[in-house]
């Protein structure tokens, strides 16, 4: 579907510089430095990122969060799914099709996915399957969450 | 400390209107718009958010969500909280002391504050006396969480 190879990003000081990179860079960032710099956690272990890479340089970047079904409050019945958040391309690199790249990269992995389609991104969000959940304010917070299901898997109502 | 004055905005059919100019519209203000057309909500009912007025125009807003003390996994002893989102000034009215106005209003409600410090606004946050937390993958999900806390109230270890 893409020409695009989507990769598990490993946790060393060079992801973390190319992180730099990208805007939406912060506390999740600084504490993974702060964990290899620490060797809490080695270097090249996997990370809940994804990426692409051209020509040796990340421009594209996706977080993974498995969640466990015991705190699914999206889908029925209650499962474990992928949080996805971070999705990010560099501006240089927009309109090529990385972004949808990522997403049909977690999509395979067969789990359904919540996202929070923030700064008017609906109609991408859309376009890729996912669908808007009916807004629950206690559960949602302010967020836009998005979801996309396999088969067989339903909202819960 | 501010000349702007914060208002708490009602929900009708023009603070609806208004907040179409914002970029941070999204399912919880169609879910607003949704039931003021089903009549689940009165029009001119008190809404979570808060704005400033300049020449009757709603240019600047936020959304303050009480949190129960039981749900609190930020605060020492654990306590109601406001949690703060879609902070945002339109871009012709920034660099004024909007944003600032709308942080202090939420401050003098006395209650510890948390928000999720978007797209590199770290310094801003920090300028408004925030600090941020130890990144808890399980809880922080990739957000970049900052709080305020009044005198007396410590941070969870």
């Amino acid at each position: 579907m893409s020409h695009y190879k989507v990769e598990r990003l490993k946790i060393n000081y060079k992801t973390l510089e190319e992180f730099q990179k990208f805007r939406e860079y912060g506390l999740q960032e600084l504490s993974m430095l702060e964990d290899l710099q620490a060797n809490i956690i080695e270097n090249d272990s996997n990370s809940p990122f994804y990426g692409i890479y051209l020509d040796g340089n990340l421009i594209a970047r996706a977080s993974l969060y498995r969640i466990d079904a015991k705190y699914d409050r999206y889908f029925d019945p209650p499962q474990d799914y992928y949080e996805l958040w971070k999705l990010e391309v560099l501006p240089q690199y927009r309109h090529r099709g990385c972004g949808t790249a990522l997403v049909e990269h977690a999509k395979s992995l067969g789990l359904p996915i919540k996202t929070n389609a923030r700064c008017r991104s609906d109609e991408f969000w859309k376009k890729m399957g996912f669908i808007p959940v009916k807004y629950d304010p206690v559960r949602d917070r302010g967020e836009n969450p998005y979801v996309w299901t396999p088969p067989g898997v339903s909202l819960k109502e």
